[in-house]
């Protein structure tokens, strides 16, 4: 079948924003020049944009440059090594944008899983899962949108945190608390100004401390404090970065009423709730960055 | 802690966008006015946009309606019913931005469970796992967004999929075919041009139907092709939307070589493969649709 | 280094039971003779016992059949069809008793999916995910213990369900009732008293359909009381049954309480929970059988 | 309805072994006697053996300790503290079987998860989840059978790791190495002679780490030899251990060819398969201890 057709009196229809490209390809790079090797572990998604509307509207082929062609060029291109994922995706972006005329920008993403040597061994790791480091990179012609990020970082206090002063409607009947445990899966993306950063992974590591310290540093009268000051500092440390913006789980644990079997329970037994749950969620950005860049529909909601 | 500090020289930090509420609550609405009871099983989560300044970098909870009190709310408000996803979604957008004069829109979400009667049995049923039902809703001022959808539909056709004709590079190895297994998980959001849609849970078994139905009878070249055909099939049966996305991955079927085992293979025994996997999105409109709605920043990437 | 080494006054560490295989080989059958085509997905294990200690106490392969190669002789056993997953483990048995003279048995695997005809469509399917059919094979020389099984199926009472009489000590809180939702996600196992079964697949269908009925129709006073119904009714129907093993989750349904709303809740609001959950457990089997049938160590616990 | 009845010639059906109870109770243990607070995070299973015949036969509920009130069980020992899982099933098991005269004994499990300290903070953690912490206890009658274990342990090593000299049949079709990435996730169980181990935590941490050193410092011929060193190492170090079993899948990483894209690969790009995988599990136990202790069966297969 043809192009879309034209119905009489109604708007023709058309294809809209598009991409495509090959998922979750699984790379694990080792690099052992010395007896003392060493292990990068990511998975990379490609996705291409530009002028692919003969596929799907004729089946014509001739712009595709397969999802398989694109997984052998990260295999490829590993062969150099990786570096961080951010100037991995660097790298695939100027590649597939400079080689196909059709091929305007793309969507490349990356996350990357961390091994500890096992006893500080030349060659044995073990996998350190407490969180994954994730990047997005936006390519738009020549412009770069690059988001660096963390997920799956698990934090919690069982103290300092209180949550009371809240409006009470015909539907309110939370108790106001002075001392709660705070809990939550931190996933942080930061975008950087601009793409030259001389040391991405140095970056990672800062990024993720100050993280980390703002949520145990601060005593919390709201999760949404937690996750203000928690984004404030990675911006006064950071010029590089422009903005962060969180997701912030409030996995709630209940005291247990003991009572009942002639028990107090002062703030030590707690049931961990699955769901529902909080969800907190915010920008935090410097004054006059434009709130609207176009990369975080790239990048896909707050996180 | 009072508000984000100006240092000399740089810009202040503030905070930028956000929401909060709770996520993911589980509704289960039984109908038993008769002996013949009917189910509904929900995920519903409630996220407020509007002044939360002070929380953020107070911990001033003046404006905080509670998550626990967006969570009762949905109980009490399923005591009158749920009729759909949507339905209930604009009831309870109506109710916080209406309530809160700080509150000025939010974003509610909610995935609908479908269960079959056993045997036509008045009160036993099981659960048809087989897809998801998807609702956001995206309320500013007075605007309503609302995008309906469906997830986890897993379709494959044994034949009838071609794939030929792509640019060959110095990356590409893969093999032109003429017959391959296509194999996809639909994930689907339409857009409703307004909210006044009629019968909302007819719409969707409509939507349905017409993705089914064009999956499996494109011939097709490209699994572009198939999608373009499918988000067309779903407009052109249905005036009151204006855009479908669908992102659809290739889950690959290789055709296993049983050449070395004395064995030929035309086409019986696959390797259905995990990762990667191709990731094929696109947008499907009427032309002179704004292709900028902010709702799908809200909804979250392409799907 | 060498076999296990003996210390003075204590006894040697030895190799104690073991096996070995390839895990989760993902194959998909078709069958294509006509334009109509059929579809069978599997996901088979294959581990083999037998003498592999030099393997293990020294690093000698001669005896290892690599699990490469067991997923080979998997795909090369598909090229001439898959027609049950229990008799195509009885095949994959044969072969490796038969092939090789150190391997005295095994214990072979397979989970099967579901796919329908999308409007009864020649090649087009979408896949039913709403159960898996199970198959565990252990073999043991020439004998053979065959458990069939499904798992995953969630079914749901609005009500017919009831739970009183219980005991009352110190740390009882839990209400009696007259009504409730009683939900579970039916794990079942049945043990086929020899592997002469006519048709394992019209066997499966008619199992299924006696947990539903079973399930659907028992007025229940504990969820162990259903459970019991629905193990006799597959052995009640099915002679070449032995014993039938359950493991029912009591997915809890708790009626919300929406009194400090001002409303009245009579069994139509409910909170789906997560976790805890109850688990429920038994063994329905005709009376005389053996009990310690060494088959459930090998297929693991009670499901 | 009364119980199973007798059909003329054939046997009665009959309730066989069975066990219920309340699953993945979370638990949360927080000591706070001093400003530096301590945290115990825990999902605990408690099932109960015994004669709950006339439950499943006629809904009588007289011997059902509900599984509401095994929870509440759990919640309120935990307020005089944790401890260990290990000491904590026992106490469990010592209340329930001395509290009902039809409790016979019960299998109570736990799973614990680890946190870490934020930079030496008194009272925010970030989680380490590495691996989880796992225990069984099977209590019948007045005996224990205790469990311990590690899961989801995942380590690799990237050379030291050889596969060759395994017999090649009709379907071998994989090529030897001597040089090849070695990755596994570790779900190992040990089986303590008796209860009385002076500190569980102590042992734990150290069978982790003398697992953890043996999968690093053996060369290895085969995934089993690596197995039978690990589970060798542990018992070596750990006298009041009487046996250890492993589950080890293969996590295969195939090395990529780079020919076609005209590069070389000397072990520096891999891509890492998800299925299948490898599957390989031993017994490894001291000479002379009896390999059908009833407690695997409880345990669940090798893990």
């Amino acid at each position: 079948m043809g192009a879309a057709e034209r119905e009489a009196g109604t708007p023709r229809i058309v294809l809209g924003p598009n991409q495509y490209g090959k998922a979750e390809v699984r790379l694990v790079r080792v690099t052992r020049g010395t007896a003392r090797h060493s292990l990068e572990d990511l998975s990379v998604t490609s996705q291409l944009h530009g002028d692919f509307d003969a596929a799907h509207t004729e089946g014509n082929n001739a712009h595709m440059v397969a999802t398989d062609t694109q997984k052998n060029t990260i295999y490829a291109f590993a062969r150099d090594g990786v570096g961080s994922p951010e100037a991995f995706l660097l790298r695939l972006a100027a590649h597939f944008t400079g080689s196909f005329d059709w091929v305007t920008g793309g969507r490349w993403t990356a996350e990357q899983y961390f091994w500890n040597r096992i006893n500080g061994h030349d060659h044995a790791f073990s996998k350190d899962k407490s969180e994954v480091r994730t990047a997005v990179l936006l390519a738009d012609g020549a412009r770069r949108h690059l988001v660096a990020g963390i997920s799956g970082l698990t934090v919690l206090k069982t103290t300092g945190s209180e949550f009371h002063g809240f409006p009470r409607d015909r539907y309110t009947t939370l108790a106001e608390t002075t001392d709660r445990i705070l809990a939550t899966d931190v996933t942080a993306k930061w975008r950087y100004a601009d793409v030259d950063v001389p040391d991405f992974n140095a970056a990672y590591v800062s990024v993720r401390s100050a993280l980390l310290n703002a949520f145990a540093d601060t005593h919390s009268l709201a999760l949404q404090q937690s996750m203000f000051q928690m984004g404030r500092a990675v911006l006064e440390t950071h010029p590089e970065i422009a903005e962060v913006r969180l997701s912030l789980p409030n996995n709630h644990h209940f005291l247990v009423d003991l009572e009942p079997f002639g028990l107090d329970n002062p703030g030590e037994v707690f049931f961990a709730a699955d769901r529902p749950y909080g969800l907190i969620e915010a920008a935090v950005l410097r004054e006059g960055t434009a709130e609207s860049d176009p990369v975080w529909n790239a990048v896909g909601g707050f996180c």
